[in-house]
């Protein structure tokens, strides 16, 4: 495969950069890759099993000659990130990131970033429930979707090469605009995650009546929601507090649907139940169709295998 | 293996019956096995696919002369075949039901059937989002927990040969009380699946806006909600009729937890979250170590293999 870009700079070496870093190597997709995270425990295991070209000690020194610059951090800290590297930056490079949120990545990061760098803000739909740097596997991103959302006045050749670039890494890319894809993503991740860690933390609770019951008959229907529940702790914290507005909104839609129903089971109101249960399977039936299911239902997060 | 019952009898041909019948078949656990549907169209299918021996037109003549009565029906309908099949009961012979709610099944069952017959309710804890009579499969019940709840006065040898029946089928037996077994699935099944129903069907509602991404994108984290809300509706209904008290005292604590981060999101206080989403992975670790966990996270559902 032709390299896309010469040089890689990962900023942040956790599961997104890693599994970045372990496809890229697949297939031969770029030259040099230099890598930095914040603590030096990160750096040294980075080292250790070979996770990036060069681990540098400072993220200045990473992005120096990149061609493009990954932003693999929390939510919270994208734009810390980019202003400390901005000065360092070659004129001509791409700046993306990887954040789950995009409106307010956009809004911390654009303005410190100067006149002549490509900023192509992206999201790859791909995960697990680890984190860190010995987290990553190359085939995370295979047959997943990848969503880039360029800033106004972004290079059409600068949204072509990182085009390129996830698809070598093996996802399907497709362009949106942040507002779009921050109400997209509360409806298909963010909101299903806050209820299933909602749903963890009152099973959590009622331990002391149910004794470990909860855990061990587990199977019957919560297990999957722990799994969610077992996240980042950060990463999600910075999740919520960056799509408010759009969580907010699908939370109070959720609220009012879920009072609707609860008042149903209160009144023995069983033909609401039932239309409303019927209702829901043609979503299930356009899933299938979309090719979206696969044997393994996993809130779409793939298992650990490099 | 040694016939544990010479002669059972299946009421209702769905999901489970069927996969009982699927199981019992494999190992050779029993003789004679009669079952009976309530529309002619189920018992027409029986009959195609080789399900029971002998498929019969009405539910007295299906439990004639039968050692094991299984009630395979929904759970709203459970004391309506009950008073239906009570006088052709064999004296001695034991009744049981696979219905996923107890309390109300053993109030609405246990007054019709006469003296001499034993009831030892139970509830096996595997399922699929399938129903009917072709989605049973043998291996369905292979690990999975069957609960035995027998009620007062119930004869020792009788609960004694339903467990080795259910072990027979592959499954785990543990007894315990009805009240106990309802709050614990209101947590750990119940509660899970009308909250998955929810949020399904916000989505649904949201379509207008988001086009087909909600099912495009759905891998996020979405797409098990659905597997859940396309469960039969008419189970899914009786359920949350029948375990009312228990699954909206878990909703109620399911609301305020969901209030306390809702408004945390709102202030921005990511202290509040992040403390949540730490606790709630103590849960997790609990399910892996209790080896409840395994490489195909499906909300308890296994695919349908026969
Ligand atoms: N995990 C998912 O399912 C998923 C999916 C799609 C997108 N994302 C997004 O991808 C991004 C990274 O997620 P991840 O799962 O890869 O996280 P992760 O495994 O927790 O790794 C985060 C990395 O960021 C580093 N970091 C944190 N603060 C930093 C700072 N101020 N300066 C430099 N480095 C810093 C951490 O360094 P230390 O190790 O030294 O703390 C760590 O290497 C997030 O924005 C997330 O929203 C995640
Ligand atoms: N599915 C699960 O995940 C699961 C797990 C554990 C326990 N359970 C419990 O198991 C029971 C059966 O569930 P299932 O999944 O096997 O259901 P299913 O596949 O929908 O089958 C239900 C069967 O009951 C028959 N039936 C309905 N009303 C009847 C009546 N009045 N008289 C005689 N037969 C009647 C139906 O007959 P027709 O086909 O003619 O309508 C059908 O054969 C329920 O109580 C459920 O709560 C289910």
């Amino acid at each position: 495969m032709t390299e896309v870009y010469p040089r890689v700079a990962l900023i942040g070496l956790g599961l997104i950069a890693s599994s970045m870093f372990w496809a890229m190597k697949r297939r031969g997709v770029v030259g040099h890759v230099t890598g930095y995270a914040r603590s030096a425990a990160t750096r040294d295991t980075a080292r250790r099993i070979g996770l990036c070209d060069t681990v540098c000690d400072s993220a200045a020194e990473a992005v120096e000659d990149a061609d493009l610059v990954v932003l693999a951090v929390p939510v919270g800290v994208m734009g810390d990130v980019a202003a400390e590297i901005a000065p360092y930056l070659k004129p001509g490079c791409t700046v993306t990131d990887v954040g789950s949120v995009k409106k307010t990545v956009i809004e911390a990061v654009a303005p410190h970033l100067p006149e002549g760098v490509h900023f192509v803000p992206g999201h790859p739909l791909a995960g697990t429930e680890h984190s860190g740097p010995e987290s990553g596997f190359a085939s995370l991103f295979d047959n997943r979707w990848c969503l880039l959302v360029p800033v106004e006045g972004a290079a059409p050749e600068a949204v072509e090469t990182l085009t390129t670039f996830w698809q070598a890494l093996g996802a399907n890319v497709e362009l949106m605009d942040a507002e779009h894809h921050d109400l997209v993503l509360a409806v298909t991740s963010h909101t299903p995650h806050l209820i299933a860690y909602t749903m963890v933390g009152v099973a959590d609770d009622l331990r002391r009546v149910t004794d470990s019951e909860v855990i061990k008959y587990s199977a019957a229907g919560f297990r999957d929601f722990t799994r969610i529940a077992a996240s980042d702790p950060t990463m999600w914290r910075d999740v919520f507090l960056n799509n408010k507005e759009a969580t907010l909104e699908i939370l109070g839609r959720f609220t009012e649907e879920l009072f609707a129903l609860q008042r149903a089971i209160r009144t023995g109101d069983g033909d609401h139940l039932h239309a409303y249960f019927t209702r829901t399977r043609a979503i299930r039936r356009g899933i299938i169709e979309a090719g979206q299911d696969t044997d393994a239902p996993n809130f779409g997060r793939t298992r650990t295998e490099r």
